[in-house]
């Protein structure tokens, strides 16, 4: 449909949290979007905004749809009543009869939201200066003011994680998946995107619908590293831009009730370790939270080796904390229905609210942001000598650095100057991770720079010495 | 999923219309519920009851379900305060963590008030009295029973017709043009089952979704006789039942705003030609109602077809009440979209009702039931000196009588027992709808009783002697 | 202020139910009001809906009301979507800025859709043709189609009844009393008109009010021959317009969750021995209905005079089904509230409606109307030999009379030109009766047609003679 | 009722704004709480919450009631999940069968939010470190925390000002023009407390409900230093407390769409003279702000005299900025009515939000609070070389002094202690002050501290000394 390619211009205004500003908050966000340079904040804005009404037109490749689109322009408009984004040169694919579709609407003010207005707030910690605490209760007030945190509701929120580009069969299940938590009245938070962010959604709505659930919600989370390449489906209800990826994670942790890992990549395997360094502290041992790996037949090799190098690192003990469930979607909504009721009495003992774990213990390591770098990597050690959470800490950063180093443009760039990352730790630690990596590029679970794999990293002392 | 094919007990209250009955109204339902014999109302309900039940078990094979679930009884038990319905041995797919679907339980209390409770009263016509006016009278009844007709909404519902076994491309071309029609916030009205009537309210559940439509319909009309082959689907979220196919037809033409005709096959051309009965009548001329043929490309020969027969019947002129467009979904929403703007006005300035086309003339002919036998037939006369609205009434019931004697297993009875069935009229018309029905068995859109297609007409003389 | 006695045209269309009719409903509607003799329903329909706007310029003189407007017109004007009331010389206190007043819009069509829409059905009665259970149905019927039967409300209805012409201090009374039902979250509903059926609706409006209780009912039953010199207020949410006096008396039983009878004059003892005379009944033994006589002190003869009658015709045990409570508005809604949570439990028990008490037995003499005149009251027997129950028929009958002998313009009529009505009974009995009208007339509390009281009936016999 | 002096113990849980909270919020907050000394905002704000619950109990003698409830205990209890006030020896009035009545939660949650969240803010002002911008704006963010801020409602708030003891007549009147305004759909925003505050309320409460108009709103804006003598009344349903007067008077007049001053005492005439200041500034010429003065014809007196002064301090032309209307509630209604519709588009056309008057400029002498002593008194020049605004401004002051030196505890010692304050200002004047001060004793409009009146101020220079 060659009308998809056009491009549009548009006036429009804010519903929800920027629909009434005073006129020094408004003064402040024209202030900050009239700084144009590259690393501003409105400059992220306008990246994301594009990425957001590009929806639908599937790639990953930012980089093409920001040469496309070089010619888009945003603009805040103060009028004394509140104030407008003058757009032009938008895809057309957001406007129909020249109205922007009312979901790409909220999801643009969302993002103006969560980056330009909390943005200039101390919430945004762009100085680093939070310490741990502080970033609990800033993703505390980033969700409450996107309006997310209802007092009302009971604990119904699955969060789904796996990866943006699975296969059709992994990704039909998904949807199954979705379709059969639907049907039980729960509703979905996934990190937005394609693939296994998208399925749940799909079929939940399917479920919603047949049971005439009409307040459900999809909840994106998201954070603007990856807005462009993963950017949120117009059915997202509540959109939310974390400042980072390690916010965004600490949000999907006390805002669900449940969560669901599905085949995925590295990245994936970034999440579940995290999420396990989490629980398997010590201080966490009374919280309740249901995990369940799932996946069609085909992806139980996925699961096995996450499971190996698990067990591997933090025990046997660590299985107490997720379920495997393969091939059967209907029993993973069984499942986590009765575990959310579960839940739903341990909330109400210890006196935690419903709609915000507060009593999850969150190691500082897990909250800061982590710069991947030959140095910093150099310092991250596996070692068996280490907590099983501090190991946990450690192991995710590596994976962070694999990301890093296998697909992002930076990532590539220092493997190629600098020669693989170095990282110490016990042997057969090490293994097994090289195992698992060899595992997913013959599953073609990743994304590789060249044709062949190549590891970024090697190992360079035993551990402990 | 091996718990599909289990069943299920259960009771169950109504909600809606039968939430509050007096207890004369119970009496009655209760003494209906008591007639157990093959032909009563009851034993139809039943029978309906299950297939509503049934549904997602795609199958047109309706035999084969009521074999499977022999054992399904269904009872209205009397409450002082309301009624009951206790059910036993039900298809397991219609319940969640032992509940019924709210979907599903909603559509077996519409079938409980469209056929035992209407089913009581004289507006189901069942001794054949009403006159056309009355009968116009009943439809309307019967639709604000189900509380479709709301004075509060403007025009917003698109009809869509076509068949129920088409292709995989043409599947997923209706469901592209209901996306697109939801994303104007257009409505979806359908006769239930798969295919045609299922594709436009999933691709519109999207749109609507995307635009945050919360009061989106999506209406499904049905009728005894074909809803155990084409069950409601649950997203149906108004389903009413009519209570013969001609009253059905006449519920679609007053209620719609317009209508899309998708690829289908004799059955889908029987309603074209009722259609076209209807709006060439000359008492109709000054009526609006927007009518788009479409389809992919892969199905313009279809559409050739038909257009071929109307304007060789008749004349050319008839082509300015539809409009053929072939392999554009959005071109199909947006003209709708600005035609039912159009017959908005035409409503306004003819004081007719939004919600009920009153002023459209309905030829009595169209309005009572057509009883195909080979006398009936053999009366039928396919002249052109007959009127345009006169000869569309006769072409429909021969069409009518070609899907009974293809299909339906009383007519392929009378055919073997009697042989063809004998049309008189003008060689030109016969020709054309013998070359029709050849193209149709060519594109596969013929389901035969044998391999070959061997007519079940012929041509006994010609017209007008 | 002037205006309030100019005279307004207007046009004005339905809301609720007569919304959406058919053709045909309306054509039988428009030949109704084509029939403008002076018993036709149309004209007491105009009557009643000159009586609903001219609500709030108070005056219980209906004559002088209609000498007034004597030029009002309403006519009925068909359009194709639905249907207009055309208005003529209306009170002017009906309009804000030239539009009607939303709460007498509402009124106005509640008028129309009980006296013509129901009044051209079989539920009207008219032919008197009902037997008790259809009596019983029709009420049902009426209450339904005016949506005042809601099955998803708890019960939470006071029904409050009382002289129109009370005094300040009695009025103030029962404004408290309202106001404490409102705290409670009670509703009220009334018979319509100044006084006892006002004040309760007006206290309860500032209870709901501080209460937020935003869905709170105030419904008004009334009947063709009281509605001019009793008009809905405005605040009314639900007003119904019975067939008759008897119609009326049934529905409010069979609606209300609890009774509170203030003080008022031989209307409202007229009142409370219909109802005693249903809760009296054998087959009621088992119906829970909670019953409070209530006033300030200065109305405590009053019920002293009407409990010293009940307990010496039907036994101190009567005294268990109400209770007196003098001076304690809160208390009086601390008991109701309490007694209708036990009346729940009742219902849930007895399997019996929430929104229609079903299970109580009505006799049927208090049924059907009683038509007074000096042959009908001459076979009333007041003696001990019948049941209670009977008695209290017959009582309730002899007050009918003699509010009609007193003060209604036949009735006065009847007894100037025949005498006084002849009774025949225990002496007892028609001494108390008389004692109580004596005390009425002290009281101040019997409208009288002469300046001094005379009674309008004489004792004719003993008892079972 | 004996009971309404008993006291009651209970424990609530916010709703609305301080329903979710952080940890570190709620840790703030109770650190709050536990400061108890007597200047404390906690102490301030449990003063406040023993004047809304004893609502009802009218009386202006808070002296009284703090004596009486001596032994009433506030708390705020942590809970993790959100927090709880835990109350005792609290006025049994405040609650209906064991339960907090909802408006008085909701007022004391508000008190809550404005006092002791707010105040802990800079908003609160405490420091007095804020300019006029920034006065105006948290003023703003006051109310929009409070949620009476709302984009989507059209202009239709009257606010009412006048006496909070006036006569029974001119009580009554005001509740006949409130009745007029709901009639109308508008909503009345007042100070709180009795008289003329409530008057209003009361009246629209009756107009709306026969409108149906179910959102209309009752809001009430007080300050601490009020709320023990003029605590709200529960109708009110949005209460908001503002930190000083000045700041209050400021939220009236950007809040308002129209301004009805009745009829009071100096106070009243202080607002009126506070608002002439602003509407007269020459930055205001082209602000549109229908004003009333209204009240029964007994009341034409008082309006005389403020007319008198008015013309005299400020011109003839004065006189464009308020009409006076005696003895016509529907007129005072008919007329903001249409006034209302004129700033409609007013505000459109400068682009002004509906529901802030951003562009009302502000002269910041009027924003900051007045200290009254003798010193700030006797600089107080009111003399006709000072411009219109100039000299409102000080008028003001002076008037705001006399209240205190006849009333207020402090003043009254104060003029005990140093005599009369000294005002210098032209004879004329100062003639005229006093002319209008002898006939508001002469009415009874001024409480005063002995029988006779006896000026607390005097003349000491002339004009432009």
């Amino acid at each position: 449909m060659v009308t998809d390619f056009a491009k549009r211009n548009c006036q429009v205004s804010p519903s929800g949290t920027l629909e009434v500003l005073s006129q020094r908050e408004i003064a402040v966000l024209i202030a900050a979007s009239q700084d144009t340079s590259q690393s501003s904040l409105f400059e992220l804005f306008r990246r994301c905004a594009l990425a957001v009404m590009n929806t639908g037109n599937e790639t990953d490749d930012a980089a093409a749809m920001f040469a496309k689109y070089h010619d888009f322009t945003i603009e805040l408009a103060q009028r004394t009543r509140g104030l407008k984004l003058v757009i032009k040169n938008a895809p057309a694919s957001a406007f129909v009869e020249g109205r922007m579709i009312e979901g790409i609407r909220q999801h643009l003010f969302s993002v103006l939201r969560d980056i330009v207005y909390i943005g200039t707030e101390s919430l945004w910690d762009n100085g680093g200066s939070l310490d741990g605490e502080g970033i609990t209760d800033a993703v505390f007030h980033i969700l409450n003011h996107a309006r997310v945190l209802d007092p009302n509701r009971r604990p119904n929120i699955v969060v789904c994680w796996g990866g943006h580009s699975i296969s059709r069969p992994e990704y039909e299940y998904t949807k199954e998946v979705g379709y059969h938590l639907g049907l039980r009245g729960l509703d979905i938070c996934t990190g937005c995107g394609p693939g296994a962010m998208k399925g749940p959604m799909k079929g939940a709505a399917i479920g919603h619908a047949k049971q005439r659930a009409t307040s459900a919600r999809y909840l994106g989370l998201t954070e603007p590293g990856i807005i462009a390449a993963e950017p949120p489906n117009p059915m997202v209800s509540d959109l939310v831009i974390l400042p980072d990826i390690e916010k965004r994670l600490e949000a999907f942790v006390r805002l669900g009730h449940a969560i669901i890992v599905f085949p995925g990549g590295v990245g994936t395997a970034e999440e579940v370790l995290y999420l396990l360094g989490v629980l398997l502290h010590p201080k966490n041992a009374d919280i309740y939270l249901p995990v369940v790996f799932s996946g069609p037949q085909s992806a139980a090799p996925y699961f096995e080796q996450l499971d190996k190098l698990i067990t591997l690192v933090f025990g046997e003990s660590a299985r107490e904390r997720y379920r495997i469930i393969t091939d059967d979607p209907a029993g993973v909504a069984r499942y986590l229905n009765k575990s959310i009721r579960k839940l739903r009495s341990h909330r109400r003992e210890s006196g935690d609210a419903f709609y915000y774990n507060w009593l999850l213990h969150m190691p500082e390591e897990h909250q800061h942001p982590f710069e991947v770098s030959h140095e910093s990597v150099s310092k991250l050690r596996l070692t068996r000598d280490l907590s099983p959470a501090d190991l946990a800490v450690n192991l995710r950063r590596v994976f962070s650095a694999i990301v890093t180093g296998n697909v992002k443009a930076n990532g590539v760039a220092m493997i190629k100057e600098h020669g693989p990352f170095e990282i110490s730790g016990d042997p057969e630690i090490i293994e097994a991770v090289d195992a698992m990596l060899m595992s997913f590029v013959e599953q073609g679970r990743m994304k590789l720079p060249g044709s062949d794999y190549e590891p970024c990293f090697r190992v360079v002392s035993k551990s402990a010495q």
